[in-house]
């Protein structure tokens, strides 16, 4: 994920502060206190890690589903059917980020006896940040994947509209002095957000990004914006159709699986016509169970990481090879010194909320400027 | 996987006769009949469905690797660790083939008592095409996926050298009327033979396949055989990043895991210089443990494809959006009716092997033309 330069209208706020001024925020609309505690959680650490357009930018968004109800605040996930390795739980329509703690939870524990474990939920919401639930896998030493459908936004190999999300996946696990390797990703070439900002930019897009309405390359923000993101690798020559692929992976492991809503028939990103019906899919193996404890794998795995940053670099690469989750981790690093930082119209909404809700917004300071981070000596 | 336009100097085998020569061939190394079976089986699955890199063209190689020592044929591969849902093999430096369809029945039949099972391989070898393992899972009605790791071919995003496999990801699953869903892919934009492809027919290369010694995009297969393969994604503004931490995510889940050779450290592709030492893992979840039966998952992923393919087309698309898999069911059909399609150099090949052995090589006849196949009516 490449770290963004800060807005020049940003303001920084105290993470802790904002995240229980959120979780009051979720309170005030029916939360029970628990799940407003993981949702708050899950939404600062898109935050502080440096992903924005998956945090408290979203909280006007999700409480308009609220407001609309279309999504049950106070829902707690279900488990539907369960074996030794495999768990379905209905979400009911409650919040995402709640019901898929519950579920990274349960596969966590059901790894420690029968080595690895799969759960799937269906009728899910957004659950924010993918890697949030692979991070908390690999806090346990173990190794996680998080997978969510989301709404159509990426045309498949071939076609001019859009039929799939962009369904990430994220892969987490503890790697040392590396801290945790973390690898989340879009299955699009870019997040929908990248063209937003290019438009405000007035920006040129790169070729393998998106399509205009006509299914032609596009071009310029505005075209794409009528047509649709390309899946990872851009177009059939540079194999665009393995990201087309692997989203449609993520669509069947997760809402065709779960029994969710698939594909083209999801609704648009936090429309209030309906509840979304997600599915989300967690994957947890525990690595203690082959070696006896969770540090020869981890010391493995730091050795390989060690091995790929020595990589010679190619001419004008700004830094050395980098391990997936890296730039997250510096960005939370950062968001831990001086704030998480929001731009001008995220803190609007969020101050407009505040006042709705007639809970006061954190005290905000300037932005203190930060160097881009320096990887050489990990 | 695009379909390559016949050879112009090939000649037609049947492929259950090509099977048996495969298996006599293989056995006359000392590998037992059942393994035998197993490695002829799977080698002739490649040439079917039309990924000869992965097929009988390799049997030079394999026996290489048995005459140096570095290979043993008889080797079975034995559990050392036992766990409800987590399986780890020491393949005792045999036929990956072998050890593979052993590991990929046992997770199959974990899955059907856990709900999901995941089982890797250390000290194994090359297992040929990844999609024979998952369509093997699809096959028994469940959602199958396959991975190892690689010879080092693949620069990570910002290094000028290979450091990472084209480690391979394929996921399989009953799709009704569309037979199985089977994503088999490189984790590189392509791979290393479509290179070599560029070179005898003087064509330039793609931005984003390959770089040069020097780290730059290469344009030419000349410069490409000097350089490393780009991860899928291809350079950094198309987000190459991802194909790079998929790269780096399959190396964690096999050779990692398993205690394997991992990541610049694994020798050279068919190097005889040492035993390869790959590590593989499969991973099985059965979808009857939440429905009942496999049926209703299957009518799901049925119905999602039966979207996909009514996608209304970009100008230039060559037919509708295809189901992952499709490409190689069709060249299987094809195969089927006109036999398995050799090139000259790979025939010569196996001759001299059928030669040296006296074990007369299956007779050939010359190519029926086939159509591109027409996927319209699906």
């Amino acid at each position: 994920m490449p770290i963004l330069p800060d807005p020049t209208d940003g303001v920084a706020v105290r993470p802790d502060l904002l995240r229980s001024w959120t979780a009051a925020l979720v309170g005030s609309v029916g939360t029970p206190d628990d799940i407003a505690a993981d949702v708050a959680e899950i939404l600062v650490a898109a935050d502080r890690r440096g992903i924005p357009s998956h945090g408290t930018a979203r909280l006007p968004n999700y409480l308009a589903l609220v407001s609309a109800g279309v999504m049950d605040p106070a829902a707690r996930p279900v488990a539907e059917v369960e074996r030794a390795a495999l768990v379905r739980y209905d979400a009911r329509n409650g919040w995402g980020h709640h019901a898929c703690r519950v579920a990274t939870d349960r596969a966590i524990e059901m790894a420690r006896t029968a080595g690895s474990a799969f759960v799937v939920l269906r009728n899910s919401n957004h659950y924010g940040i993918a890697g949030w639930y692979a991070l908390r896998a690999a806090a346990a030493g173990m190794i996680g994947m998080s997978l969510s459908n989301t709404s159509p936004l990426v045309a498949p190999t071939r076609a001019r509209v859009s039929m799939l999300g962009t369904n990430p996946i994220a892969v987490a696990a503890p790697a040392g002095r590396f801290g945790a390797l973390c690898l989340d990703m879009a299955t699009s070439t870019i997040p929908r957000g990248r063209i937003e900002v290019a438009a405000r930019r007035g920006e040129n897009l790169v070729e393998g990004w998106a399509i205009d309405a006509e299914g032609r390359p596009a071009l310029t923000p505005e075209a794409a914006l009528e047509g649709a993101l390309m899946p990872l690798g851009g177009g059939e020559a540079t194999a665009g159709y393995k990201g087309y692929g692997l989203a449609l992976v993520v669509d069947m492991l997760t809402a065709v699986l779960a029994g969710a809503t698939s594909g083209p028939s999801v609704i648009g990103l936090f429309s209030t016509e309906a509840p979304s019906d997600l599915g989300q899919a967690f994957w947890v193996v525990d690595p203690a169970a082959l070696d006896g404890s969770a540090e020869t794998f981890e010391q493995r795995l730091e050795a390989l990481c060690a091995d790929l940053i020595t990589a010679p670099t190619a001419p004008g690469a700004p830094d050395r090879v980098l391990i997936p989750g890296e730039p997250e981790a510096a960005a939370e690093r950062l968001a831990e010194r001086r704030g998480v930082v929001i731009d001008g119209r995220h803190h609007a909404a969020l101050v407009a909320l505040a006042d709705a809700a007639a809970l006061p917004f954190p005290e905000v300071g300037p932005v203190e400027p930060a160097a881009s981070p320096s990887f050489a000596s990990s």
